[in-house]
């Protein structure tokens, strides 16, 4: 069973590695999240490639949620002596990972191949696709106008409330990374990470030819809410649904993906709004989605990955119609 | 007084932590070898400049003789795992001074402005001058043939024996970097430090317009030999000037000075080569040059000067006409 992941960072981070618990590595291919990369210090940074590559590594910082257990913060300390802005906290061990990174895009490596030496370094077996090579940053329009680059935001701004809307046109003239287009038509499931919809999934959604690929797929696309209870488990999905416009639920986050997923997992104390995702044309599965261990981590990905099969027992022949239609209004989802 | 001091890395650090207590910073010019630079890792090091900041700053490894005093080597070790070699080891905190620099180069500045930004950051009041913003590295050529950058011969060689000569072509073919030809004419005084005669020393001297400067200023000449009992302190001076076929002695290396220096201060042990070197036109002063605490630093740059003034005060008028006629023999001064 090949299994394909869309994945942010951080809340991707804990059900990937129940994921990998799940299924055997060989059969795992993530598509992660390029819309953060930026250069920082004159090297050049993936937080959400680095983010999935620690993880599945089992080395991934994970009070932190990002970054290298046990990492120090030696030159960030040092660049602040010698006048850096330094809110962007890079570890001395992600140094190296983004120096890594920079060389080989400066000899002409791709940014997927560089990927796949990382993993390899850090003994991942699983395969990382970055969703594009191109560019493609994340804009945050804040109430007051200004625009920022998602890790200012996120990392300089602490996340402010006043978001206004996403700019993710960079990522819609972008085109798919090596190996993504082909690892959606071949995959067996096609998971969506409880990683924010808006500034991770939306990023990858926004991509060039993944959403006629995801429409086009044979397999059943199965998300993963990230909001339990009204709240997301972790970071700022909250302030960005609502400045896009969506209901800061399992429901709202449904409907930004009603006509691209099959079946949809919330967590049980959401139970009430399953007939509402369900009438979205989605298969709805409550279960446990606060992943407090390992256990329950894989839990959830089995889970998602039975939903799908069902799914696929359940519908043989052409793909439903309902996930060929995208849902036209939400403005993150550029048609 | 105006003290301008040509200096390399290790050899120089302790005489100068001497200097900077036998005369005021403001007074105090220290013009440093690049032809140690070299790109490592993506990032720009300038090894001798880094030595020389840290040293005046108080802040470098004593033991170690480069480098950041306590600092961490995170990076490099992650850099390992991703398969980069390794055999030069630059710290954490050394990464950000690089990341600096490579900054700023990329975005227009030259090395002095930036060797201006750092010394500022470690708050050193002292001017520190690269010898030329263009790049000159140093190559050393064993007898099997092998033309290594110094970096490599020295650090990841382990600095061999088989030297067959060095070239210092790039520096020969380099402007002197700003503000380094009107410092030595501005000085009353001139020091060579004891640092390499060969790899540290020679580059400076052959950099366009220098000997000429040394040969024009006002200011007494005054080297120092970093030979002791026919032995250097510390490095691989020993190996450099057996390879330039030079005696490796402290009359050697005034011979390599012959022509360039007015005065020579060589090691009490070595007091019966006094003639010898007086011979070269030189006026000699033999002294304590273990530096084994700052005490005999300080009393070793107070002698130096005393040798410089005492040469000041004996020749009024033009220049003395041994100075202006630099020893044609030496390979390592391209004429």
């Amino acid at each position: 069973m090949q299994i394909v992941a869309l994945a942010g960072g951080v809340g991707a981070a804990r059900f990937l590695r129940g994921l990998l618990r799940a299924a055997p590595p060989g059969q795992i291919c993530i598509v992660v999240n390029t819309g953060d990369d930026r250069e920082f210090y004159g090297v050049q940074v993936s937080p959400d490639l680095d983010i999935v590559t620690y993880t599945l590594a089992g080395v991934v910082d994970e009070a932190a949620g990002y970054g290298l257990e046990g990492d120090s913060f030696a030159t960030v300390e040092a660049l602040a002596r010698l006048g850096h802005a330094t809110w962007f906290r890079l570890g001395d061990g992600d140094f190296a990972t983004a120096l890594h990174r920079t060389q080989r895009l400066r000899a002409g490596a791709g940014l997927a191949q560089i990927a796949a030496e990382i993993c390899a370094a850090y003994g991942v077996a699983a395969r990382i696709l970055p969703m594009s090579e191109a560019p493609c940053p994340t804009f945050v329009t804040l109430t007051d106008g200004r625009t920022l680059h998602f890790e200012e935001y996120l990392a300089r701004e602490g996340a402010p409330d006043s978001v206004r809307g996403v700019d993710l046109s960079a990522a819609r003239r972008a085109a798919a990374g090596p190996g993504v287009l082909d690892a959606l038509a071949a995959a067996d499931a096609i998971l969506l990470c409880p990683s924010n919809p808006v500034v991770s999934i939306g990023p990858i959604l926004a991509v060039r030819g993944v959403r006629d690929a995801l429409a086009r797929a044979r397999a059943p696309v199965v998300g993963i809410s990230p909001i339990v209870g009204g709240a997301p488990v972790k970071g700022p999905a909250d302030k960005l649904l609502r400045g896009i416009g969506a209901e800061v639920s399992a429901r709202g986050v449904a409907e930004l993906y009603r006509g691209l997923c099959d079946g949809f997992v919330i967590d049980e104390r959401d139970r009430a709004q399953s007939r509402d995702i369900e009438a979205l044309g989605m298969h709805c599965l409550a279960t446990d989605t606060l992943m407090r261990d390992a256990q329950i981590s894989r839990a959830l990905a089995e889970s998602a990955l039975e939903l799908a099969r069902t799914i696929a027992s359940r519908k043989t022949g052409p793909r439903q119609t309902s996930r060929s239609a995208p849902h036209k209004t939400a403005p993150w989802l550029p048609e």
